[in-house]
């Protein structure tokens, strides 16, 4: 039934991670080292020739993804619909015979990149690279966790939202969201730093989501040259902060962080 | 500049909050009581009468997160280009008269939901209720998130993947995948399963995700009865579950569980 994935069985190790050189903050002390970090690619997924979706999703198991997509998103009820998977570089196409999509299936294309909508971009503007002077120091970047650990009331009642707050190079707060969505809590701060109409440039973002691309590409056109979070980048977070300038400290968790 | 948002000062706990009936497993005891779960609403952004984007969120703080998401998604560089916010019961209108969309712009509507494509769904079939007579002890469900955790050598590694597995009712592993998305990760091991042609009733699925709505349709949809998470659910996830017959378990670390 199946053309089998013909990337699968050239899998290796960097299709799954990637190592970037880093700084590493212990206790006081900072380390030039290595650490790696989760790939991000994209796949379009292409049913009988109709752009369906976008993912962002980590290339292993393609095929067992697209399986399960179908069912899962109520696409197929039946396996035994589907002719033909086939895997490539950046598209899956999906052959599925008894499909025919109404002219209004056909138009909820989606842009399913965990949260983010991915490459399709509103703006075709290029991300302006920042300069800045702006240094934080570990201790500050500390005590602002501890902030908005304490602000985090929704979190404490529910375990159910991410956190995100702006704060000046002192340590001072100037705005706080939390939002069932890690992007949506970024978009919140931004909003309230921007409605203030001050500067940028002189802020730092703290969330408490990875920084994939989307959440990276955000801050980046908000003008915000420093990103915090106690857990993981992913690869394009990574590569898009190097581009435009942006710093990203990672696992910040006292007393050890990340810079990459 | 702004007309101000018309339902924030009528903003109520409830706005952000709602209690479940649960059951709670401690070391061995069940007891029933009430947890409060972090509200999921969906909101329709319109710019210039023209539908751009549908997101799940938690409703409050909607001016600061439209005015963010115009700046951090480069729809506007400036915040004086908006002229008007107006956020209603389920739609949030916005005016920025310099903005002309091309036809290629207002064919990208974005499905923003966290990773969920969201209400505008594909299958237009309701999803059917499950009706299973499946139980697992917590010992059983303790022991596979053991599992789990030892398969996780991407996320070992990186700190950046969420983990899916399906297991049987004696607790053996019959499917496992890691995606830098938990709606990824789930698709994979649902695949997987579905190319087994294996009776898909008798298995429950564990992720490390919180169970929003996105994340129970697929579940449901590939009709497994129970769904593990060692985090939280979202209120809409829960209502799902409770629709369509699928058994939820919440913040299930050993020796504890919730039941929703």
């Amino acid at each position: 039934m199946y053309l089998n994935n013909h990337i699968s069985n050239m899998m290796i190790m960097t299709d799954i991670k990637q190592p970037y050189n880093i700084r590493k903050y212990i206790d006081g002390d900072w380390k030039e080292t290595t650490e790696n970090v989760c790939i991000e690619s994209n796949y379009d997924l292409i049913i009988n020739d109709r752009l369906i979706a976008r993912f962002t999703i980590l290339p292993i198991q393609l095929e067992n993804f697209v399986v399960g997509y179908l069912i899962s998103e109520g696409i197929i009820d039946n396996i035994e619909k589907i002719k033909l998977i086939q895997v490539g570089e950046s598209h899956i196409h999906v052959s599925i015979p008894e499909i025919k999509f109404t002219k209004e299936e056909f138009e909820t294309f989606e842009l399913r990149t965990s949260g983010y909508k991915g490459p399709l971009e509103f703006s075709t503007n290029p991300i302006e690279p920042l300069i800045t002077t702006l240094e934080i120091k570990p201790k500050i970047i500390f005590k602002t966790q501890k902030i908005l650990k304490d602000r985090a009331i929704i979190w404490k009642e529910t375990g159910g939202t991410h956190q995100a707050a702006i704060f000046d190079e002192k340590g001072n707060l100037k705005a706080f969201a939390e939002d069932c969505g890690r992007h949506n809590a970024i978009d919140k701060v931004i909003g309230m730093l921007y409605k203030k109409k001050i500067n940028p440039e002189q802020y730092f973002l703290i969330t408490t989501g990875r920084l994939s691309y989307g959440m990276v590409s955000k801050v980046a056109r908000a003008k915000i040259p420093l990103l915090v979070s106690n857990t993981a980048p992913l690869s394009k977070g990574i590569d898009l902060a190097r581009k435009v300038g942006i710093k990203l400290v990672c696992f910040s968790r006292e007393p050890k962080l990340n810079v990459y």
